[in-house]
Order: structure tokens, then sequence, then C-alpha cells
């Protein structure tokens, strides 16, 4: 049995990482004001507006994504963007990054134009605390689904907000446009948010969670859309897999559509799972999906000591 | 019979009005780099990026919003924001607005977040010129709807890019997320496009347009969010309203859900169709959703003489 570290009081929950990403911010503005919603016992919780300038301007960020600015670089630098200023001020305050101090958990609250319903986002494999959690609410909002993707690569780094604390969860709801706030995605969260924090309050009060599995998506890889020899983008996600995220995708299926009507498929040599398909904020950053493949984890049994 | 007054040869359309609406944006400059697919015989069509500054950024504008931006005192003043500046050029290339030298049509396409399927809008129910057009295309499109919104209302004023032409014409496609391009939006707006060029040519070759009718939505009135003291929104749309643009809205059906879970209903006096429901661009404008009535206008005859 994993003999858990603490006593797990310390949660954050975070919006407006993304300013543009409504349901977040507007429950963290909901919970600053009023806070019985998240209290728990023996857990102290604070609702935290990350990026209050892109807040202002409802906008993805000002300077630069906060969301990828957690760099080990970037916390120790200085005379920078605003967003790099405000990673080092989170750092302070809920961090240090991976320090005993840090916060135990952070929540961190996103949208995405991707048709993903409501997805929990986990940093690594090995984090039987997460696992845990993601256990129990995906049981909670049974027959309703509740995706977890596990972003460990050794390649892709995220260095996101949520990484100060010791156990990270990002909550990705969509399908919602940016700038705006869409009463179904708005409850979805909240109700993932819910059980979040009742399964914290129950650790706390002493529940043992015997070992489980968790099945789980694995990031496998970005993939940008077809574009000229400008940097152009020539073709669209094709409508066989516009919103279909986490629904397989076979060698040979359509993938792309370009302007005059060509079908682009899929060439890879298995089946993979893609999401993240069509978001808006990631034409910047050369992706149309990413692929992930299916993977079961297992979680040691957790108690508090 | 309506004898209308001349060639209609000059043509522009305009895509990027709103930097962040991809469809528009992303025809025109398919357009620029080859033409033959909007080549009509006796007309002139000239694809143009009215906003490229804000296209650059993938944002709704720079300064301030372009597509209301052509009144009488920005067309002639100086030292001003960015898209009060490119009025004026436009005004100057397409315009100027209400001289016999301005283009005669101008096309401007944007996207909405709002479910509105393919919409026209026409800015005068007298103007008999598209009243025959949109007439045409319905007819073109059917089963599919494309419904037209008109925006003559004796308070709301617009001033939008097109007003510099003799027959201003907006396309509204949805929905879509900004910064977003969907094949499905894609494809529609380009299919009412085709038949709108189809039309100029069939009127350029002489061919007569009886009388007729068309069914519109006339704008009636904006309706806000409901907001606190300090103008925070403090409710959502109401799900039952979410996504059912152009269906009717009864006294006493819900219109907003606050975050606790009340629903405020509508109290109007009448049936009403509500339109650009929980739209991106509208939260800065105050702006739920717009409330239109139903309404027949008649067109003359016309043909070119």
């Amino acid at each position: 049995m994993l003999s858990s570290e603490g006593l797990y009081q310390l949660v954050a929950i975070f919006g407006g990482t993304h300013g543009n990403e409504m349901s977040g911010v507007t429950l963290v503005n909901l919970w600053i004001q009023n806070g019985k919603e998240i209290q728990r016992k023996g857990v102290e919780t604070k609702p935290f507006i990350t990026n209050p300038r892109a807040v202002e301007k409802c906008t993805r960020y000002v300077d630069t994504d906060l969301n990828r600015a957690f760099t080990t670089e970037n916390l120790s630098g200085d005379d920078l963007p605003y967003e790099v200023q405000r990673a080092q001020q989170i750092n302070e305050t809920f961090g240090p990054k991976g320090s005993p101090e840090a916060y135990d958990v952070i929540f961190d609250l996103h949208n995405t134009t991707s048709n993903m319903g409501c997805t929990l986002i986990l940093e690594s494999s090995k984090d039987h605390f997460n696992l845990q959690m993601m256990h129990y609410i995906k049981k909670a909002i049974a027959p309703d689904s509740c995706p977890v993707l596990l972003t460990e690569h050794p390649l892709l780094k995220y260095s996101t907000s949520r990484s100060v604390a010791k156990h990270p969860i990002g909550l990705e709801v969509g399908p919602q446009p940016q700038g705006v706030l869409r009463s179904n995605i708005f409850e979805s969260m909240r109700l993932v948010l819910k059980h979040a924090l009742d399964f914290i309050e129950l650790f706390n009060e002493g529940l043992e969670f015997p070992p489980c599995t968790v099945d789980v998506f694995r990031v496998s890889e970005k993939m940008d859309y077809p574009r000229d020899t400008n940097g152009n983008i020539i073709a669209m996600v094709h409508p066989n897999l516009q919103d279909c995220d986490w629904e397989p995708l076979n060698p040979g299926d359509p993938m792309f559509q370009t302007f005059d009507g060509t079908t682009i498929r899929y060439e890879g040599a298995g089946t993979v799972y893609p999401t993240f398909i069509n978001e808006a904020a990631y034409y910047e950053k050369q992706q149309a999906f990413v692929t992930t493949r299916r993977e079961t984890l297992a979680a040691g049994a957790i108690k508090k000591t």
C-alpha cells in the first residue's frame, strides 16, 4: 500500500489560465465570491484566477501561453513577458514546483473547441493519488464518460500552470467556443470538480482506496494541417473526423479534406484515438489534432497515514 | 417593373472583416490566389481582405470593430484607430458610400458561434435587387434553409463594411468557434456565394425576374445577459434556448439560467424568433441574443435595361 505523504489539505482551483475559456473563469469568480460549494472537511481550497490580464481582455494570453511557461529557465529568469512574470508569482504562491511546501493538488480548468466531453488530464502514470481520484470520478459520473488523457511523453513537455503542485490535474471540457459560456459545459465541469473534492474529503477522513486500474489515452503524436510551402493551411479536418474525438482512427480513414475536395487519409501503422481535433488555440502550435493510444494503468492502494 | 440602374458589374467579396471568422478569410485568400471559381460573365468580382492586421493576429479587430466603423463621422475624420483608417481606405476603393461610383454589390463573409445556419443579412426592405437575389438563393439551396435577417431598424444602426456598396449583403454562417475552420461551414458559405454569383450573371445576361415575396426575420430588440450591479453576468443562456436560433420563443419560455439554477423566463408580449444566441463577440456589446419578428416582403420585378 502506498502510504501517502501528508494531509492533502492544500488544494487550489485555477481558472483563466487561458483568459477566453469561460467555464473555469466563471466558476472560479463565483467561488471567490462564495466558496461554500467547494468547502470540504480537512481541505483548504483556494480558487484563483491565474491570468487576470488575459481574462480582462477575453484572450488566451497577453504575451505568451501561461500554460507552457512553467519551465525551469522561466521560473528563475527576469525582465520577462507578462505570463512568465505571472508564472514566477504563481510558483511562489502555490509551489515552489518540486518542493515539499508545494500545494498538494491543483485543478486547472480549461475549455476546448474540440468535442472532447469532460476530459481529465494526468501528467504522470505513477501518480497513484491522481489515478485513484480519476477512478473515483469515472465511477461517480457513469454512465456519462470521463476520458483520461495522459500527457506523459518522452519528447513533448508541457510545463503547465498546475505542474507546480504535487498532484496536478487538468480539466478540459468541450466543445465550447472561446469567449462563450454554455450552460451544459459549465455544469459538467462543476460536477466533475464536486466529485474530485468529495474524493479528497473521503481520503482525508481516512478512507482506504484499494488497488484499481484506470483506462487512459496516452499522447502519442502531434498531427499538423497540410500546408503549402509558405506555411498556409491547404486542407481542413475531414467531416468524418471532425467532432470524433476519442473514436478510433484506422489506417486508410479520411483525415483531411483539401479546398478542392481531395481526401487525405491516415497512413499510420495502427489504430489511434485522436483528440483535441480542430482546437482553435492549436492552429498557432501547428497542431490539427493529437493521436493517442489506449493503455490501462494500475493504481496502488492509498490511505492517509 | 423596377428598371435597374446599371451593369451590375462591380462585385466585391469581403473576408476578414472580423479576423477570427475563418471561413471568409480562407475563401477570400483562396480566391485571391485563383479566382476561377468566382468568375462570371459580365461581372468583375474582387475578393478582398478587409482587416489584414486582425487576420494576422486571428482576432476580431485590433482597435475597434471595423464592421461598425462606417459612420459618416468616421469616414471623414483623421488621426484615428486602425479600423477607422481602414474604413476610410475601403470607402475610397469600393465607395464612396452613397455615390454612383460605389460598387454594385458587396458580399461580406462572417461566421458566428450561434447556431444560425446559413443566414443572409439584408439591410433594407426596399432593396428589390437583393430581395430577388435572396429569393433565388433560397430556391436554389432548398430543401436546406437559408434564413434572411433584416437589420433595418429605427434605432439600431450598424454602419457595416458592406454598406459602402449599393447592394450590401452579409453572410453569417454558424455555428463555428472563432479561430476554427470547419469543413461543413466552409462549404455552406461557398455554395451560397456560388448561387449569388450565378444570379448576378443571369441578371447581367438580361433575364427578367418576376415579382416575388421573401420571408424575413426583422431585428426587433437586443437582449442582454442578466447582470449584477457591477455589470458581471449572473446567468447563462438557458439550455432550452441555446442553439435554438430562429425557433419561436413564447412568453413564459425559459430564457436564462442563473448560476444557482434559477430559470428566468421570457416576458415579452408575444412570440419572437431569437437569433445570434450566445454569440462570443456580443458579450462586449451587452447582447445575449437579438429578437426578431417574421415578416413577408414583396420584391418588384427586375430586369437589366
